[in-house]
């Protein structure tokens, strides 16, 4: 069965497909154009109600919630590509504390730089400069503890790559590289932490991620 | 091994403590007074780099994030206690859905309005009724596909009690009863909705939560 997953071009749906890769599961995806209200559509709610990508549908599984879909597949074919969830319950453990700390202490405030440098321009409301630099600041304090945990192992989670990398590298390819929709030009608040950089030019140059880029 | 948990007077470890004892899992509570700063010191900041609540101790293993601990307990412990994660990888999926559900759709607005409404005056800072109005229309329209959901399956993940239930325990109590510290007053978002209503009856009468409330 292959899995159709919904949004392929938004960065939430790339922490799924980069996880498929991963896991070496078979895909198709759905293109759905926010800009177009297509995710506001009565036949896109009835896959998610809330109206926010991703989505995937496998047979008769519908699931949504990018970080509870890649949760599901590293479960799922735990055996199979990549081992994702680190290999006793206390490295799994600190593989679901570094994913909960993407998505409460760094996603946040990277989303709202997103949202103000990118997107303001292209949903018609002006920049605002403060909202900048709060979120800028609160984004250098939480790479600031990074840094010290990378100095301590490879990855977040220990010495080895899982979910918890893998989850961090939508968004922060806008800091970097960016994508043909824009970039932020903040790529010094990783290349000015020496262990943040290393663990980003590791993780983005895994295959998986190239392949999702190039997709 | 009895296991430490940190800040039990506080809404986000609540949902660790109902999770142990869903588990049967012994524990004890330490106290970190956030008005205090406590939560600042250098010595918490060695277990919690963040500054954030709550934070576990189990032999020399330390975990935060309390959606990455409960998912720990409900898995380590898996034939011991409530059975939290579902009994099949499917149900194991929607379980993660509704958690992430609960954290990115429903805590946000909650939160934002435990703070206005609890903790503005106690934090020494003025209500701002247009956050207020904000943050009560989105949670509301939150609620409403909650609604949906629950005439179709009695808890959020199916018909089985989960973590997905468990995780909303804390904060949705400052909607209807609240706490000591406070309540919202809001209990019509809760009542006004026929399966939310009878749904929060059904997850709030568990042993497990009373016990909490009564710590």
């Amino acid at each position: 069965m292959v899995v159709k997953v919904y949004g392929p071009v938004y960065a939430s749906p790339k922490r799924v497909i980069a996880c498929l890769i991963e896991k070496q599961v078979e895909f198709e995806t759905v293109e759905v154009d926010i800009i177009k209200g297509e995710h506001k559509h009565p036949e896109f709610l009835k896959l998610q109600p809330f109206g926010e990508l991703p989505v995937i549908q496998d047979g008769d599984y519908t699931l949504y919630e990018s970080r509870a879909i890649i949760r599901y597949y590293a479960e799922k074919y735990k055996s199979q590509g990549t081992e994702l969830l680190g290999s006793t319950m206390e490295e799994k453990g600190l593989v679901e504390q570094w994913l909960e700390v993407e998505a409460h202490n760094f996603h946040p405030p990277l989303y709202e730089l997103v949202i103000q440098i990118v997107f303001s321009s292209k949903l018609g409301f002006p920049l605002d400069p403060k909202v900048v630099q709060a979120s800028e600041e609160k984004l250098g304090k939480v790479l600031d503890i990074y840094e010290e945990r990378l100095s301590r192992s490879k990855y977040l989670a220990g010495d080895f790559f899982s979910l918890a990398d893998l989850s961090h590298l939508p968004f922060a390819q806008y800091l970097v590289e960016g994508y043909p929709l824009g970039k932020l030009g903040k790529e010094y608040m990783i290349r000015d932490r020496k262990h943040v950089s290393a663990w980003w030019d590791n993780i983005s140059s895994r295959p998986s991620w190239k392949k999702v880029l190039q997709l």
